[in-house]
């Protein structure tokens, strides 16, 4: 059974409470579980992770791709500080936490298949740790 | 030891040929050379395979991932049809080769760590086997 992504999830969520009155609270609440209902469906792989791409929001540079858990999505999510599981550490990673270059986190999406995310982010500096704006930057080969 | 990826590689590598004559098709060899190297100097998963992102060339939205292996990566770059590998079908499958939903690949780059390729492609007509113009349309969860 295909798993079942909505097709257009509201930013933040409404949610009609009885007696008519909506408050802040409220629409945050519901968005946050909208998301984790959506993490937990997503499928990960053997690992348990699922890729992850970074685009900075405004000029749709496609900065990096790594890998993120459900729980460092989670974080990502609760934090809006773009967090990964790195696999050759085996640990949590939120990008910049060293180098300064951090990743706020616009908005996160994912895919029709529910197993990638894509996450619209305003980068600080340069994504990638050779220094390159994106890990891609000056590395085509065809 | 960690692979080395070009920090730039030409489009078009151009080859010092004695007798100082250049042709066009020493130009294209050339190319297909050095990303024949890359190409297999790339880290593949267990399963051969590495992630595959496509952004359309102009606006820059990312319209999907899916997986390659060698193979699917060379096909890719010599017909100029994104070609990817499909893990369900366990077979190649030519984007657009049912759907008429094309693309046109206009330039491939690796990462720095040699193991995500970006594509940059013209899509015709939605990316997405839902309809969607791209696998992330409307799919926001936060």
């Amino acid at each position: 059974m295909p798993l079942r992504i909505p097709r257009c999830t509201p930013r933040r969520a409404r949610v009609q409470v009885t007696g008519g009155r909506r408050s802040q609270s409220v629409d945050v609440e519901a968005r946050q579980t909208s998301g984790d209902d959506v993490i937990a469906a997503l499928k990960f792989n053997a690992d348990g992770l699922v890729p992850a791409i970074a685009q900075q929001h405004d000029t749709g540079e496609v900065l990096m791709l790594a890998w993120m858990d459900a729980e460092a999505l989670r974080r990502t999510v609760a934090t809006r500080k773009a967090t990964y599981w790195s696999r050759s550490r085996a640990d949590y990673w939120v990008k910049g936490e060293t180098s300064g270059h951090h990743q706020a986190v616009v908005s996160v999406a994912v895919d029709c298949d529910g197993d990638t995310v894509l996450l619209q982010v305003d980068q600080t500096g340069p994504a990638c740790h050779t220094g390159t704006r994106t890990c891609f930057t000056g590395r085509e080969i065809a």
